[in-house]
């Protein structure tokens, strides 16, 4: 449960909370005269927000610890992220939509191409589109073995899941990709015990999959990793009151939304635009909004600085349109940093803006971006603090103690 | 053991980082005109440093919390402090190579004066010389009991270790120093049940080695504190998969790099030009040096503020050698603060500094001084997250999660 103490706090008043990340925001400048994407970026309507609100800056998860996306969202959403572990392969059955319930196990699985010993020459099968992979993943989905019931399902291109329903299947198990070519799968192992009777079942299923699809030209053999169960992660009403939605583009984000309890809304239009409009339609009917920005990481991770201003741009120019909505508490933030400099993830303090008109306290700072954030009103907290802020700015919580 | 979500996540790259420690480095000005040492200084390397990388500032232990010397260093070194207590005794012993095994208790000691009723005149008896004292130590040394073997060994002037090496000695034992004259030393006694068996084997060495000095004419007595055995702190190696180097010229900062498993150099030379001279020796051999300048914090005890700036100053003039190793990581910070109107150790932040070229974030502060740093990039943090931070900036900690 995110933080006990707030529940008996918690007061529904029909506030309305939007949390605005752009994932990988932050940024690094290598040196005085370098500017990040963020300060690169011109961003007149969020500049406005951080002279009008709060900034402040947020560790993901710990000091230097660079975050997956799963644990960098989870820590937002306020779920201590060394306590909640959700394994990716969770997440991704999740962000399609796939449910994965007590007793099942889910993994993240690639096609590959095997060389006529078994061994990998491509772990990504040359990448091959959604349209070619599409017909494989299907031949992979009609294998059955007894006891248990296999789904399989395309998530993009050459990705895939696969969630195996049974009773009693733990999911601590080794990944079969073995992160390297020339060396065939790996087998399913056991980690723990618990979950040999999983390994078991996998190796079967595996075995009969592989000569499955053994004569298909573009694709003729898959890896799986990142063996997972449900979490079983309390919900946003259950932790926050709070009725909740997911408006996000790709299936990670949707996925772990909904191990929280979010509804994930389809998007009236693509881009930040499109996103915005589509809080307008369902503004009625939630109160707290997660609205996710994916390319800021991507461009980040590209090396990109140009294209992710450029993104962080686009959001700005369509911020009006959601403030038009007046929502109580807009907080604009990354799950983490994904500085260009770098091309990766990493455990940088994350920029974060505050703007709860009705409640904010307004600080020295006037643009927003990551060195002005670092002296905010808000000062350097965890990411795990986030929803105790948004709450509070909302009204939604009481006085503690008398 | 240190974070242990950090064990995971390591991998061992190459990069070099240095740790550079001036003892009791924060200060403080009592009024807005006023400077700390650190302001006082002229500093130009430090400050380009500044300029081009990120500052902050620590809290040592906890908010109001003055440390000493051993967790204050633990602290830095990444052992919570409140969790890895190691006493004094077990500290000052490993600081002049004297092994403190399991089941060993050792204790510091100091000579002192005592009147013909065995009251204490002088408690560190008129300070007396390394060379007056050290034959007094030696009849020490000299004293057995049955069923232990004690080592007495002398530290430095009137200050010695005392090691009792035995079976079932536990260290819970209350101090002979009453810490004031004209009453006599007192007995020891045991904090705890399992401590009496060392108390009483204490008492009885304790009676025969005060009839064996009794005659001595400049120190007839001795008072023991800081009782404590065999910390068993896990090492560096371990923690961070660093081999790491400790440079210090005192025995106190020997000790407890020892006790985290760092080689102790031999210096090539004194003062901080000699030691940096000593990292340029040995710098293909390790993956991190701690580099200990002591003078700050004498000098800070002594109320001499311009004694301690004129130290800092001497270390900035002698940083371009250390620079031109070119570390991946560089860290300037202090252990605590002594400030110098204070007269002694006190609780406020640490001013600290990172340089990293290749992945700081560059923030606003472009000097290095107290009042920077609690302005700057990294917020304040606690003084255990340094390890974190840098293996973080040394690209050393692998993604946490997907």
């Amino acid at each position: 449960m995110p933080y006990s103490y707030l529940k008996p706090l918690l007061e529904d008043n029909g506030s309305k909370i939007v949390l605005l990340v752009m994932d990988g925001l932050g940024d690094i400048a290598l040196t005085p005269e370098g500017k990040t994407a963020l300060e690169t970026a011109s961003t007149p309507t969020m500049d406005r927000l951080a002279h009008e609100g709060t900034l402040g800056q947020t560790i993901p998860i710990r000091y230097g610890i660079t975050p997956g996306s799963g644990p960098a969202h989870l820590a937002l959403f306020g779920y201590e992220p060394l306590e909640y572990v959700v394994g990716r392969g969770a997440l991704s059955a999740a962000g399609i939509d796939l449910p994965v319930n007590r007793g099942d196990i889910a993994a993240r699985g690639n096609l590959c191409t095997l060389d006529k010993d078994g061994k990998i020459t491509d772990r990504r099968a040359g990448r091959i589109s959604h349209e070619e992979a599409a017909p494989i993943i299907s031949l992979l989905n009609e294998v059955q073995i007894p006891g248990v019931k296999v789904d399989v399902r395309q998530v993009k291109e050459y990705r895939f899941v696969i969630v195996m329903r049974g009773e009693g299947l733990e999911a601590d198990l080794h990944d079969t990709d073995p992160q390297e070519v020339g060396v065939p799968p790996l087998k399913v192992q056991a980690a723990k015990s618990g979950s040999e009777k999983a390994a078991k079942l996998l190796t079967e299923w595996i075995e009969k999959a592989t000569e499955a699809i053994a004569n298909q030209p573009v694709a003729n053999g898959f890896l799986l990793r990142g063996f997972a169960s449900d979490p079983g992660l309390p919900s946003y009403e259950d932790a926050y009151q709070l009725q909740a939605a997911c408006i996000a583009e790709y299936p990670m984000y949707k996925g772990v939304s909904r191990l929280v309890g979010m509804d994930v809304l389809d998007l009236v239009g693509p881009g930040p635009e499109g996103e915005f409009e589509t809080a307008r339609k369902y503004w009625q009917d939630y109160d707290f909004f997660f609205i996710h920005i994916k390319k800021t990481d991507s461009y980040g991770e590209d090396g990109n600085l140009d294209g992710k201003a450029h993104i962080i741009e686009e959001v700005d120019q369509a911020l009006p349109s959601l403030l038009d909505l007046k929502p109580d508490v807009l907080m604009i933030t990354g799950d983490h940093s994904t500085p260009a400099a770098l091309k990766s993830h990493s455990w940088h303090p994350v920029p974060f803006l505050l703007w709860a008109p009705a409640t904010h306290r307004t600080d020295l700072e006037t643009t927003f971006s990551e060195r002005n954030c670092a002296r905010g009103g808000l000062g350097t907290f965890p990411a795990v603090e986030t929803m105790s802020l948004a709450l509070a700015h909302a009204r939604r919580l009481l006085k503690f103690g008398a």
